[in-house]
């Protein structure tokens, strides 16, 4: 099999491939026009809001590295500091995942209102390759550090260190930028908007930065963040489930595989272009069908010559990459204006908030039943084609072109801060902000999708680390029969609502901060409501900053310290591998229908309220009007904060086992 | 052990002594006096509202029982119609309690009010006799049917036809009977509170009688039936795995253990007397804690006379009761306004329905953790000392005392119909009123309580029906690691949501009918709001009725289907025992947790609400008291449908697979 080693470098090169695109796309928006003074000022808050952000964030989060470092190197029983280095390798390529995304976002947003001014196929053009940066960054990155490590140790265990660390950051990414961005949202809306009567992006709310900050941290850093862990997850998992199933081919299939996907996105990325009259919608998805497309195509001769004995592996692949699409769609269908349910809430808004309310969380409940459907189908394929290995793949083929998925997403936040800085630019013609708001419109889709393939990712790879973890801590069986089992289950399925509750009182608590800070400044600065005098932007930015961080520590610490305490715990009694086992079930069981239940809500609010604005039920200001936005207060933490936090805890508890408490077992 | 063999018969001899106890009670409550004329018409209405809806409600759930009485007894490879009979019996048995147990409530109500004219210990001795008739009931007929039926047949796998009879009624009861009860409260408090601005119980509103009747049959009857189906289903189970680890013994103990259950009630309802300044909560839980103490003592000796082997049962029962108990004093924290959970959210009222709901919905998650990690304490201890069987032994002892249980929990709603009457008759003076408040107070707290430990005792009997299903259809191991059990958590855990949004689903479109109903009366009957013309009660009686018929057979059919469809489905790849297994932990694992969410943020905004009219925060009238109404509103489902009806579908999918689909696999 000497040949098939020598295939094995590939999977790093194309690694490096994908964050040299990165640079040239950072390039190509940074070399372009960011418009006026005004704009360049603005988006100048924007940015030193985020980037200060970031930096606060990560200097706390190194703290706990190094810990975890220090933990891992002197306390593992096997390949101690190896697994360390890998676990710091991981959680600074994750860092810098989010830091060059970020910054590359926070450049594209005014170069984005610029282009505007001349062409909707220009506007698009930036915002999505700002997106790409963060999309080829993750894949770029992750796949180049499973690549080197794994070339360097040969040892899957020891790599599953480079998992851990992403999700370390991931963990804070998500649930600290969840925090900070409702937060922001919160506070600008109700007091600025819902007190002060003020539009949307107005420059006189002091919060407005702040909320535009939040799109930033929340919904690319942490979005990026929580997808490099399932990207990396996922194929480590796969790595030490198939060197069981058949040595070195089945940890290279994978890297392979991956590399594949990130070619294919690099592709699609050059079909997204649109003009004036099309909706930017079919552009995009164009970019994505023909990535996915070349993808499968690939996949389909990668399984022929690693793993000729086993050509049924690609359809575990297949099946998972199909199940990704349909839960995006599904998840687009239960919280799209277009359609019934959203529909069903606008009109239950005309009977007050409370209705909303009802209506909602039932949407949200119902909408569970095809995705889990969908994901079961892709579990019951793999695993007949390719037994648990086929799983873990079928985890790898629904995340391959995540560089695309990443790229089309992060988009999203870019577009909405784009109409941010032209709503608070007045020099700026109408028909800019109308441009960016097609963009900002085409972004709500993209982010609902989005959320689903996020969720459906996250289950497949927690699921998947699962499995792994089993085969490293040498358990045979996990049966629900056994009662250390059934009280790891039930302990694990309470777990999703109990962090759940912990990041929405995180946002509650933050968020009435905000509400004060906004109120004040409303009140003791003379001039601004006239517009003659500036708020004080960078307040507001620091009150979200330093309520995310404070916030983010204890879930964070929750999802760690669970796994360690049930499964170190449990071994007293002899049956903490079990137990565990159990419990990394049961949160995925109640998990990932929580998080979809959630996300569901919560976009379905966002759109009800659209669909008034729109002109029915009454329109803006309408009695319906006033009770669809308390859907949408509601939905904020719901689908932003809490929701999308879920994911990281599954993949994090389960990373957390494999690597830490299985080797003690 | 032929003398273990004439103990036997005292199970059913008590089952019979407790049904004469409570026909001595119904004399006692039958024999009071029922007020003045007007009284007597007002009570006339809400009882015949009631009954008219058993009535209705049966004749439909009829078609169902011969329906499955006849696929049992042709289908089944083996007992088929013994076991058939037993699901007759089972139905015909949880319907009578139904029956007896609301006839003497809807007297029970009027009594009370008339009593409360001469003292509060009279009015309390009235209600909570009216309630202790059903618990007697549930209890009586729950044991001697078991233990007569045992007797016959010899076979605890033929007698766990009974249970699945009782569940089958349990399941329309609770379901049909939440529909009804929230589409009326809804209806009554949507248009005639906020719209037309009405009281409480306004006699010129016309939803508000069948608001009363929604009480009985959804507080009374459906509470009834649900805890009737824990009470036989735990019993069962214990049965079904007693015989294997015990023999006869392991038989004869849960029926002694439940006998003596019976016998300490009897005694400590004489200990439920209070005098004109105490708190009628004091009455109620010092007959608790006797029937506690008493049942304790009576165990310790069942359980060295019946299994002298095996004295640390005694623990495994113990440790069920003490679970119990504790789960609903936990329920009482988060969600009576004494305490800080439910003061939180009445302080977000004052920033708007939106906060009220998020708040409330972070409590309910919150108060997932305690209640599952006590229910993980008593599986555990009772797994250590008596195994599989000791788990039901568990749900056994938890449940020992449901006659007493079950006539604390109906005594609310009974003081609740007894104010409705007060306020709808005007020649009464204001103290009878008074004393009715202090009485229906007690309610909202015992009802609190009652719905913790109804979940609680739903998910240890599911358990113990899933470890019994599991040894009737000879699994020996229902492993995690295999995809298609984790296919069946996936899909169990996603059931319980599912199944909520259909009721919630259903809640909406009844309370719709109402509200276009109630709006139409007051528009179309000229003088109704002056008091000058009588509501048309009737009607509105009539479309919480049919809609609750139509409305329960959709989510009815699913708990019983999805066992059928998985067992059966998956068996064609051979795999029908284990994924069915995995179904039913997943829906326990979502759906405990789910159930316990619903019910405390349901209960924490309703007394939100009421801590507000108590003049906090601007009382009533003032914007906070608008918000908390709409969290009333939303918690209505949620707590006294969709929350409750998720312990049926637990149960009744466990004992479903247990009866119907192991005998096939």
């Amino acid at each position: 099999m000497g040949n098939l080693q020598s295939l094995l470098p590939y999977a790093p090169a194309i690694g490096a491939i994908s964050l040299l695109f990165a640079v040239y796309l950072a390039g190509k928006v940074s070399k372009a026009d960011p418009g006026t003074e005004t704009m360049v000022k603005i988006s100048g808050y924007i940015a030193d809001g985020a980037m200060s952000f970031l930096r606060k964030q990560y200097t706390a989060i190194a703290v706990f590295v190094v810990v975890v470092f220090l933990v891992l190197g002197l306390l593992l029983p096997a390949n101690s500091w190896q697994t360390a280095i890998c676990f710091l390798v991981g959680a600074l390529s994750s860092a810098a995942a989010g830091f060059f995304g970020m910054k590359v976002a926070t450049k594209a947003n005014v170069r984005t209102t610029q282009a505007a001014r001349s062409s909707q196929n220009a506007a698009l053009g930036i915002a999505f390759s700002g997106g790409a940066v963060m999309g080829m960054c993750v894949t770029g990155l992750g796949l180049l550090g499973l690549g080197i490590l794994y070339m360097i140790f040969r040892e899957p265990t020891i790599v599953n260190g480079f998992a851990m660390g992403g999700s370390s950051i991931a963990l804070f990414g998500r649930v600290g930028g969840g925090i900070y961005t409702k937060a922001a949202d919160v506070g600008a809306d109700l007091v600025g908007k819902v007190e002060a009567g003020l539009p949307e992006d107005d420059p006189r709310n002091p919060a407005t930065i702040a909320d535009n900050v939040g799109d930033n941290v929340g919904d690319v850093a942490g979005m990026g963040s929580d997808l490099f862990e399932s990207y990396v997850g996922s194929i480590v998992s796969a790595m030490t489930l198939g060197v069981l199933a058949l040595g070195f081919d089945g940890i290279l299939l994978p890297l392979i595989i991956a590399a594949t996907g990130i070619l294919a996105s690099i592709i699609g990325t050059f079909f997204v272009r649109t003009d004036e009259d099309s909706n930017p919608l079919k552009a995009l998805n164009l970019g994505t069908t023909v990535a996915n497309v070349l993808f499968l195509v690939a996949a389909f001769f990668a399984v022929r010559v690693i793993t000729p004995g086993q050509p049924g592996l690609f359809w575990a692949i297949l099946g998972g990459m199909i199940a990704g699409t349909l839960i995006g769609f599904i998840t687009q269908y239960y919280t799209a204006a277009e359609y019934k349910p959203t529909q069903g809430i606008a009109k239950a808004a005309t009977t007050g908030p409370a209705t909303v309310i009802i209506e909602g969380l039932g949407v949200g409940m119902f909408s569970t039943f095809i995705p889990v459907i969908l994901i079961c189908a892709a579990i019951i394929l793999a695993f007949v084609t390719g037994g648990l290995y086929g799983i873990a793949l079928a985890a790898v083929g629904m995340l391959a072109t995540t560089g695309m998925v990443v790229a089309v997403d992060a988009y999203g936040p870019i577009a909405d801060n784009a109409g941010g800085i032209a709503e608070m630019t007045p020099e700026l013609p109408e028909s800019v902000r109308e441009t960016t708001d097609k963009l900002d419109a085409v972004g709500n889709t993209t982010a609902a999708i989005g959320k689903g393939f996020a969720i459906g990712s996250a289950a497949l790879t927690a699921l998947a680390l699962m499995a792994a973890y089993a085969q490293v801590a040498g358990i045979k069986s996990i049966d629900i029969l056994n009662p250390w089992v059934i009280v790891g289950l039930l302990i694990g399925g309470m777990l999703p609502f109990f962090f759940c509750a912990m990041t929405m009182g995180a946002v509650g608590r933050a968020a009435g901060k905000m509400v004060e800070e906004v109120r004040r400044q409303f009140r003791e600065i003379k001039g601004l409501l006239d517009g003659t005098a500036t708020a004080d932007y960078v307040r507001c930015v620091e009150i979200s900053t330093s309520a995310a961080i404070r916030e983010m520590i204890a879930p964070g610490l929750l999802a760690i310290i669970a796994p360690i305490l049930v499964g170190f715990g449990f071994s007293l009694v002899d049956a903490g591998a079990e137990a565990l086992g159990g419990m990394l079930a049961g949160s995925i069981v109640s998990g990932v229908c929580l998080a979809i239940m959630l996300a569901n809500s919560g976009g379905a609010w966002d759109n009800a309220k659209k669909h008034i604005e729109e002109g029915n039920y009454g329109g803006k200001n309408s009695p319906a009007h006033a009770a669809a936005v308390e859907g949408d207060t509601v939905g904020d933490p719901c689908k932003d904060t809490a929701g999308p936090s879920l994911n990281i805890l599954l993949k994090l508890m389960s990373i957390v086992s494999l690597v830490f408490v299985a080797p003690f077992l």
